[in-house]
């Protein structure tokens, strides 16, 4: 019987999993991919998952009341009767390893210990990626299980870079830029030579655009700085969250509105962004599709602060040499991607905008399979391509390499 | 008996003023300048001037407990007394002039109770700034005062530079990026063709960095962008306030360490910055002199954000022509202006190390007066000045011009 490694990512209402077959190559595409929806909500979870080539396997609605433990019972269960692999170990997708975890880590109770004192740092996930581990424990105790840190791939980066101005004791404390969505960057880094060659090496920024955003600039496949800091609230505007604020605007909104920390966390990761901007959504799709004012300056405000990033992410390179286009605005939203190439025109991006529209565009992206695109024109001095990322090929690949 | 003009700059534990006769031509350099400082410490105020040559006129204790009234009062009882000239009105620097006030005002009961308004948008200056105005009110009656707003210049910026990704009703209750140092990018403004002839009118990015630290993108002389935000304390790090922090830190330390909007106001103003990082000063002349690694990182990381922003705004610009240091900093600590130099090198920037040692060096700026001094090299594509900046003589010009 071939083994098999399951990949997970668990967040707080949703499970996302994918099966990739254990070989000495792992493919890039799972054998089966699928996720656990609604976990939590009044109307009862969802599981649906797909094969390879994208045929469903199951779509059906669980039992109501399903907690994240039963979810997960049900998967394994699922998995071992419609599948002919059988499970060798299961790669984590989780959220902070900190200071110390500078790359993935096969899981025991001292690192267990240790990432669940990092809770504080990321209250809103780590919980839920911790949970699915302990329960797993449970459910299969002596299955190896490994931990794939999204702030992992940012360690690299120069100490300047993660430094917030603030006394150096709250620095000590922890308290400084980790970065996030290391895993994409890292695909993306990983895969980068396929498309570049030698220029994978020289100085790229990294636009992963979806509904948590964020741009990583590289300099020989490394990361150098990122718009992401000490949490996933940072840097660029994004689906629901506001990215760069003036502090002295929570000051203001605690004293002169009387909010406190709850008003404030739900202010700013889920009524801000595009949705609190346009009103409207916080879907990109629909904020393009939309002829209303609101939606155009939503779209725009998050263009042009792209634009601002990609300045100050090239100022930490001393220029660019290629931009990388990934994550489902990323890959699906042309028009976006067109916006973001012009006000990069005086970094030396030309867009190819008939090869920029023929690209995974957002029409047909729920039957499309996004594929790698060029779509800077031949004469361009910055390559702009379209990658799509591969989160979960990075977790599986790195958990066979632990297993050895 | 000739006309004076006096300006006033009114804060928290100090006064700053200036004197300049009034003219069709009012002359840069005031017949005396001065302060008083250090009210409501302890020990008593203190009140300084010089005139136009740099001899002291005064410099004596005030009684103990000398409030700001009183020290108002006492300086124009002064005024009288040590000057042939007799004041026609008063120019205020206030902080905050919101949405609405776009140039200097002519005072009045009605824009003054619009300005009370303004308090929660700058609880920290405005009320200093107004009392100031208030207190001339009952001194002078009928003296006609005027206020210049540190807001105004920035109110030429497009929306989308202004805009922070909140929901729309709190950007419409003023929650938005309004900028600051307004009177210092004037003034570099208005007098930048003297120096750089037609090329005053393209993309120029200013750097005022003193005690507060921002940067202004100019095009055509008008603000494009600027580092500031909805306070003072967004963008660069500064003597002891942050500058651009994650929002994720306040809560965190709300949630994790228990900290009230006091507690954190006190760390994001007065505990940060250089002094916080260095755990020594705030004082970049103290910094630079020390040979303590803490030193050395506080003063990197001061010009590693600087080189950031100076990416991000040369991406408002499309690009840079000219970047014009001002401030005590940019003006004196040519250690500084090197460093920022040096990380603007992809951005064309190449330095004339001699001229730029040259140029008001921090050791004898107690004694020298600054000047104007170009410190790119001939051949650098994008010029590098050094423009002392004169906040005073903006001030008087506006309310010359508003008397007529």
């Amino acid at each position: 019987m071939t083994q098999a490694l399951l990949t997970l990512n668990a967040g707080s209402s949703s499970i996302k999993f994918a099966l990739f077959p254990l070989a000495a190559s792992i493919a890039r595409r799972p054998a089966l991919s699928g996720q656990i929806e609604s976990l939590g909500a009044g109307n009862g979870a969802r599981m649906s998952a797909v094969d390879d080539a994208g045929t469903s396997l199951i779509d059906r609605p669980l039992p109501g009341g399903t907690d994240h433990h039963q979810a997960l019972e049900f998967l394994l269960r699922w998995l071992s009767s419609h599948s002919a692999l059988k499970l060798a170990a299961v790669g984590h997708r989780v959220v902070h390893g900190g200071e110390h975890y500078r790359e993935p880590v096969l899981l025991d109770e001292t690192n267990l210990a240790e990432l669940t004192k990092l809770i504080p740092l990321a209250p809103l996930h780590q919980p839920h990626n911790l949970d699915a581990i302990r329960a797993l424990q449970r459910l299969e105790p002596g299955l190896p299980q490994v931990a794939c840190f999204d702030t992992a791939f940012h360690r690299s980066q120069p100490e300047l870079a993660q430094l917030f101005a603030l006394p150096r004791q709250l620095t000590e404390q922890g308290i400084r830029r980790y970065g996030f969505h290391g895993l994409s960057y890292e695909y993306i880094a990983e895969v980068l030579p396929e498309h570049l060659g030698k220029a994978a090496d020289g100085r790229v920024i990294v636009l992963h655009l979806g509904n948590g955003a964020s741009m990583c600039a590289m300099r020989e496949r490394r990361s150098i700085a990122t718009s992401m800091g000490f949490t996933a609230l940072d840097g660029l505007m994004m689906g629901t969250r506001c990215g760069n604020l003036d502090p002295g605007v929570l000051l203001y909104l605690i004293e002169q509105q009387g909010m406190d920390s709850h008003a404030l966390t739900r202010l700013l990761y889920q009524e801000s962004g595009l949705l609190g901007v346009s009103g409207i959504s916080s879907d990109m799709r629909e904020l393009l599709a939309s002829d209303r004012p609101e939606a155009k300056q939503a779209v725009d405000l998050f263009c042009y602060r792209i634009g601002r990033e990609l300045g100050s992410l090239a100022a930490a390179l001393g220029g660019v040499d290629a931009m990388i286009f990934t994550g489902g605005i990323g890959e699906h939203a042309a028009a976006v991607r067109a916006e973001v190439c012009r006000a990069a025109r005086w970094l030396g991006v030309e867009l190819d905008a008939v090869a920029n529209l023929a690209t995974n565009s957002a029409t047909n992206s729920a039957t499309s399979t996004a594929s790698v695109a060029r779509i800077s024109a031949a004469a361009s001095a910055v390559a702009a391509l379209v990658v799509p990322t591969n989160e979960e090929w990075m977790i599986a690949r790195h958990t066979a390499r632990l297993l050895q």
